[in-house]
């Protein structure tokens, strides 16, 4: 093998690899989208060949011999090859620490507990749900024993979701924001509510949807490359590439403002992927770097741009061009309606300064399910606990507690921490883009441009380039501090609910 | 290898195939149905790759070498087992004659060639569609000498919609057809029109989708197994196996019978394919044998049932239900309003008269264009003088002329045929099913279960295990005669139009 025909054959692979996510991120997708619902079975047994297919690919001997070839002769590679080789590596000797059974099993079972999940919250069944929960539980288990033996199995997770991160770093995190934000939500508590009729009253579901188009466009995302799908939960995928993606949402007709949000949101994912440079697509350095960082697109979009005033004193007369009961409303109220702060149950309809708190809950049981500290059969009774401790409620059901999100039937286990890190990186995003950026006036003449600008330069085109410590700070020229986020929280809270 | 190892192995290959063909299907729906429109790129790019592999699982060394191990012991295997050898060395040794860069080429043309077209029928505009079409005829041309060059070009293609069909044989049925359609045609127009006044009024699209799925009740199919979409052109699909089916349609709100008599012919289809045997899933001989064999499904259901008197008495109260304006209209004004004949211009709105002079026109052009006795540029006029011939209608523009069908860009080439010859495969089907069967009586009662448990057990529980022409004759008990479909036009035309 030549130097040039490893370098062809390291392409082709990569091609394969995006060719396969296609197809199972489209089979997915058609899962919950078109699809006839009694098909599951198809559904699995097509998934099982392929992830017995993308497991030969990333683990067999001709990979293998391929990668280890190229990392020998590094010196001659470009610099995206060499971390193309880095993190293909990287997950060869991962992926090769599973037996292909177990893997096989494993992406069988996954595809049989969403199933099973979306039945259990539909009829709030915990029941129904609870042994094939364990099952997940117990593989996320053994698969971090295999492919980390010398880790925690909470921190082979964690870091899945965002490399580097530890429980340890979890927890010093989490301690860094409820000791500003437990003190602030109580003195927000303390203060009158905020009054959110505006966001009340009948939204025609085709309405929301010619409205959620329009802010597709508005956050400047290419509406002829970035699809919009209804779902019972919103999600972004990528088919194989960032050259075609997908975000979906949910309308309630009752309140606009819950679509206007998730579009927002899971534009920002869309923006981050389809942002990537275009040689970056059919290569593993293609889309985010991490759920972090992913996280931290969609929630600067969704709560930072979105939940200002300025954005509120745009949107408001476009809004009303599809819900005329808007008309007559001001921006300000709006403003307050979307930022109303409000202990909840559920977590996506979180507003910004409870949100973590209901990510804390969802991190302190996980870390608890690893350390053996706590039975997935008892789950939902210290779900309800923490949320009452945590957040003040009662949990009247599990279909609002513990069946509310489809994450651990998804196989996004260690995942949730990635929200708060997520919008917490953002705060420090927005300090820095004001340095050079007039953000507030951009938004509120509704061009996002200078702001899709500066996040494409630092963030979006390096795809999966540099690690996402490295991305971040790179981006902001700073370590990551959590504090930034508190005081952000804390100056918005304290003007919005007159603390002071 | 053992033959155990062997024949393990062996169902191995159809499952990776199956997956395959999962995925293929699926990026091809989603393209019609979800997918935004920029993103054929993407798609190209994926199918490329998918169709590398699947010419590599059909014709790799590993697969010609387990074939024929087992060809070579076939006596120690059951039946099945030996006819998917049979198929899949028929397609290996006709794969294996096509050089692999030039069938991932064509895979990638035939992509492009969708993509085009559907740009050209929008816009009318056939310069656009004339350059890409010229390459998927050459490509015909080429592959037709490579696969078979003793044969000529058209009849192998011909042959492989339908096993055994020849231009020969398709000129001896036309002919046979052509001979009673024509005078019966003349004798229908010498008589005063019937009225289709009941067919058009004002049919929302979400009505028309609830009768749709009413639609696919009645005649049996499993809603949890067969999904339905709009499309611009109506389709069927299979989802790697026959356990996951969706079929398309398209509402015309100034005309409720268009759409429905599109589902219930998709629908045909779909009954063909989910009603094989549980076993045959994921094998070669899941599915339809032919597409002459599929169209005689979907045109006994569209016109043989769809377009009887027994039905229009059963669904003309059920479609008043979702479209109040039909109240007070006769089942006898639905059915001469369905039975209308009228030369038209498109062929997928013909009437059971007229339908097999559209098929002919193409048939016509298709066999002149291998022959190099036509040019693709001279299509358009070509198709213009033989509907003016045959049809007696002149063309106004491409868009409902030569540009109206998407087979040829799908890479179609030779499958018009089947719909005649599926048409006049229904007339034997009623006939012999009439010996048994109380068609009539059963159909006026909405129990479709007596006739398509008389399909299941003689055409669709067999899937591939026959060749077509061996399915029909055991189907009917006597070998194929168009003669019966042309009396049995007679017979329906002549109490219609009063002709005697």
């Amino acid at each position: 093998m030549t130097l040039q025909e490893a370098r062809e054959k390291l392409a082709e692979v990569q091609h394969k690899g995006a060719a396969y996510n296609h197809a199972v991120s489209l089979i997915y997708y058609d899962g919950v989208t078109g699809a006839p619902e009694g098909v599951a079975d198809n559904r699995a047994q097509t998934l099982a060949v392929f992830s017995e297919e993308m497991y030969r690919l990333s683990t067999g001997k001709e990979t293998a011999e391929l990668l280890e070839y190229l990392d020998a002769n590094r010196a001659e590679l470009s610099r995206h090859e060499a971390r193309q080789i880095d993190l293909m590596l990287k997950d060869l000797r991962m992926m090769e620490k599973i037996p292909l059974d177990e893997y096989v099993a494993f992406q069988r079972l996954m595809v049989q507990a969403d199933d099973v999940w979306h039945k259990a919250k539909e009829s709030n069944d915990w029941a129904l749900f609870e042994p094939v929960l364990e099952k997940v539980f117990d593989y996320h288990k053994k698969i971090a024993a295999w492919c980390a033996p010398d880790k925690p199995p909470y921190d082979y997770w964690l870091d899945r979701y965002e490399e580097g991160l530890t429980t340890e770093r979890c927890e010093a995190f989490f301690a860094a924001l409820r000791e500003r934000i437990v003190p602030l939500l109580k003195r927000v508590l303390a203060r009158p509510q905020l009054d959110d009729s505006v966001l009340h009253g009948s939204f025609p579901a085709d309405r929301q949807e010619a409205f959620a188009r329009r802010l597709m466009d508005v956050i400047g995302l290419d509406r002829a490359r970035v699809g919009l799908a209804t779902t019972e939960h919103p999600f972004t995928t990528s088919m194989g590439s960032h050259l075609d993606e997908r975000i979906t949402t949910h309308y309630h007709e009752d309140d606009f403002s819950l679509s206007m949000y998730s579009v927002i949101h899971e534009g920002g994912h869309a923006l981050y992927d389809t942002g990537s440079a275009r040689e970056l697509a059919y290569t593993v350095l293609d889309g985010g770097v991490s759920m972090g960082i992913h996280e931290s697109q969609s929630r600067f979009y969704e709560n930072i741009i979105g939940r200002s005033r300025a954005f509120c004193e745009y949107i408001l007369p476009v809004a009303a061009e599809y819900f005329p009961e808007l008309k007559g409303r001001t921006a300000e109220e709006l403003y307050r309606a979307v930022n109303r702060a409000q202990p909840g149950l559920i977590r996506i309809e979180a507003d910004e300064l409870t949100y973590a708190l209901h990510v804390m809950v969802r991190f302190e049981l996980e870390k608890r399910i690893f350390a053996d500290e706590l039975a997935v059969r008892d789950l939902p009774a210290e779900w309800n606990r923490l949320y009452k401790e945590y957040l003040g409620v009662d949990v009247p059901d599990d279909k609002h507690g513990v069946l509310q999100d489809s994450h651990w039937a998804g196989g996004n286990i260690g995942y949730f921490p990635s929200y708060a890190l997520g919008s917490a990186y953002g705060a420090q995003y927005l300090r820095k883009m004001k340095e050079t950026v007039d953000v507030d006036a951009c938004v509120r003449a509704g061009d996002l441009a200078p702001i899709n600008d500066w996040l494409r330069e630092r963030i979006w085109q390096h795809g999966c380039l540099y690690r996402p410590g490295e991305l971040f700070e790179r981006a902001v020229g700073e370590p990551f501090d959590p504090t930034v986020f508190a005081s952000y929280l804390e100056q918005k809270y304290t003007e919005l609910y007159q603390l002071d």
